[in-house]
């Protein structure tokens, strides 16, 4: 057997206590698996007096990340610290050159300067993997940069903010309103420190940006997502689209088109029988889809302790065995630059209009539909939903964004609109 | 850049010809992915006049695939022939010997040779790959060896024959009986040269062996695999599983328990809305249970040119980028025998019986069941089958197989039954 891989862990948060835990109650077969002995020598967090779940007392306590990233027995550097910058990026950094190569879960920092990094690392010739930064446990950075290395990826969907996920299931299994399960997923505790990263989508995007970096070759482009979070969800949408055979999900799609690189997250409407669909809770779930593979769907825990750490483990473990690879599955210096282009593929899409009882309300926007070129593949008229306005449901056949935004322009301009038309998107799954 | 890696390739059936030509069409992708070309010297198959889709004309051709196997200018010898033994297994130790790395498809050879195989691969210093030979396009090999390395396995599951859950779909949809369906199959050509292959459960049972060997560090052990095929699966039971809220499925089950390793391959009802229940046609999964991970579920195509092409792919660029993994995620000599058990982890179960209409049929069925220590969950009976039958559904509470295999020899004695019972496992999922 080779010498042990010594790690030096920083962040001792969930996930950090979830590696240790691992790497202590699965020495043997780590080691096994690796052809090494996978050892600790060293801890970083904020707090040393922290009652944490682990015993930590075998390893070298530093109050400094950077005294872990560059010690001189650690070989591997885990950085589960978290944050887009400051010493979470400083730190990986100096370990990089330090000569360490680097584990991270750190998804908003890849994001943000993750080409910068992975330049770093080339020079270097050191390695950053990063498959517990997307979607927990599911391991959808490995079958993107290896499974699926023989395909011409044409687009990447998922679910991958179990907060939402939770949000929009609960509010249809309890009916109730975004504001109240909002206020019980608080109290739960499964919103971030600043909830906007889940529910405004910016976490989700994160993971998106990442996703699409490797499916395309393309350099990390987090500015070019289209950024819509789920505040706008409503109860009403939520069981419209039931009646209608679909559910709301927060869903991100990557997709190259001959116009450029579209990215984007946002509430959509699946088919309730698809497997994004059938989805509930806080599960994640990932689609990609190569020119030879046909439809790959993976599925698990998209965070917690055990499956976040499940994956930085497994990052440790090819590291142990002396896999090198390219963090975005080919040299950093070779990714071509993004060419973002706003969405454009057509689809159906799924409108909620609160119209006037009054005649000729209807014949007002199935003009206003009509003019846009939007042709009706469903429409339902409900009972009266107050005492002037009755909801009418729309599912056109595909049209253009464009043509949508044309229509949500135009409506109000009717007059016989009593609130703002919503309209969502219908992802072809 | 290094030197090409050089293929060389012997059977040009589906998959061989699919590895051609995404070599082919994707020569630069490949080469930025893996860091080298990715170049094939030579090829064989049985018939060299017969008209395939691919140009060959580039690659020197052999009748023999030892030639392939053995040629100096071969880095990386792909087996696409099939079968347990004779040419493919040859070949491939002859491959070895002479100091080539190996991928193959041969799902039969392995679950036979496996171990012997990756002994001899270790003993040289060779890589055996086979990322192909279970459930074509889905990452399940990768996602076992390397993704769940810090897991300890609990359970295996996985619908793994296409065909096989064509028909069972099929019957459901069309309201066909079994033989009906099955003719239907061999008339597409989804049928294999021998259809106990698939209707069998062998080829399952194939996948399912190999899989258990890498979940648990155990030696693959085919023999030990309780396999029951899909033969006696009736348009009855698809319809009153229906009913009851299931679907049935060919389902391979590897479980470690405290009394050995069962590995069954067989028909059993699944809850209609869990993801292997919405499983329809000829797609495939698999999903592993980890003890930090949690439940994965992996889903994609399990057979075709594309799909399975695609993972002999991803195994090439692994090899070309110099990944060197051990064949089942660990030292082949330090793999366990298994100890197998025959399966005594208790589920529930559904049964079917074909009552006379007479007073006191059902009480001395209850009878019967109440002396095997087996309570009833739900319990249905329907109106008269038959001018003299009546058919009656029982969903038990988690009993064990043995007290199932009790009431199901003695329940004819009874003398109310007009056919043999029929009894299904309902899986846990």
């Amino acid at each position: 057997m080779s010498s042990p891989l010594r790690l030096g862990i920083a962040g001792l948060g969930t996930v950090g206590i979830g590696v240790v835990k691992i790497v202590q109650k699965h020495a043997g077969l780590l080691a096994m698996r690796s052809g090494r002995e996978v050892a600790i020598t060293a801890v970083s967090a904020r707090d040393r007096m922290k009652n944490r779940d682990a015993d930590l007392s075998a390893y070298r306590w530093e109050d400094d990340p950077m005294a872990v990233a560059t010690a001189d027995d650690v070989d591997l550097y885990v950085e589960l610290i978290g944050g887009d910058n400051g010493i979470a990026r400083d730190s990986i950094q100096a370990a990089l050159r330090a000569g360490k190569d680097v584990v991270t879960a750190n998804k908003a920092l890849l994001a943000m300067h993750g080409q910068d990094l992975a330049l770093l690392a080339e020079d270097l010739g050191r390695v950053i993997r990063f498959e517990a930064a997307v979607a927990g446990g599911i391991p959808v950075i490995k079958t993107m940069t290896e499974s699926l290395a023989g395909n011409d990826i044409g687009r990447v969907m998922g679910v991958m903010n179990g907060t939402c996920n939770y949000i929009l299931t609960r509010m249809e299994s309890a009916g109730l309103p975004y504001e109240a399960v909002f206020e019980e997923a608080r109290q739960l505790g499964y919103l971030e420190a600043d909830p906007q990263l889940d529910v405004g989508g910016i976490d989700a995007s994160h993971k998106l940006a990442i996703l699409s970096a490797i499916a395309f070759g393309t350099q990390v482009d987090f500015d070019a997502v289209e950024i819509e979070g789920i505040e706008r969800v409503s109860i009403d949408d939520i069981r419209r689209a039931a009646d209608m055979g679909y559910r709301i999900k927060l869903l991100g799609v990557a997709q190259m088109t001959a116009r450029g690189l579209e990215q984007r997250m946002s509430p959509c409407l699946v088919p309730a029988d698809s497997p994004l669909g059938q989805l509930v809770g806080g599960t994640n779930m990932v689609v990609l889809e190569g020119d030879s593979v046909g439809q790959i769907v993976l599925r698990g825990a998209g965070a917690g302790e055990g499956p976040t750490a499940s994956a930085v483990l497994s990052d440790i473990v090819e590291i142990a065995r002396g896999v090198r690879m390219a963090m975005f599955g080919q040299p950093a210096s070779r990714l071509k630059t993004a060419r973002p282009a706003r969405t454009a593929v057509p689809a159906a899409y799924y409108m909620r209009l609160e119209l006037q009882d009054k005649p000729g309300a209807l014949a007002k926007v199935a003009s206003v539909l009509g003019d846009a070129g939007i042709s009706i593949d469903r429409m339902r008229q409900y009972g009266q939903h107050s005492d002037t306005s009755v909801p009418v449901l729309v599912v056109t056949h595909k049209t253009t964004p464009e043509a949508i935004d044309y229509a949500i322009q135009t409506l109000p301009r009717t007059g016989v609109l009593v609130s703002d038309p919503v309209e969502l998107r219908i992802e072809e799954v």
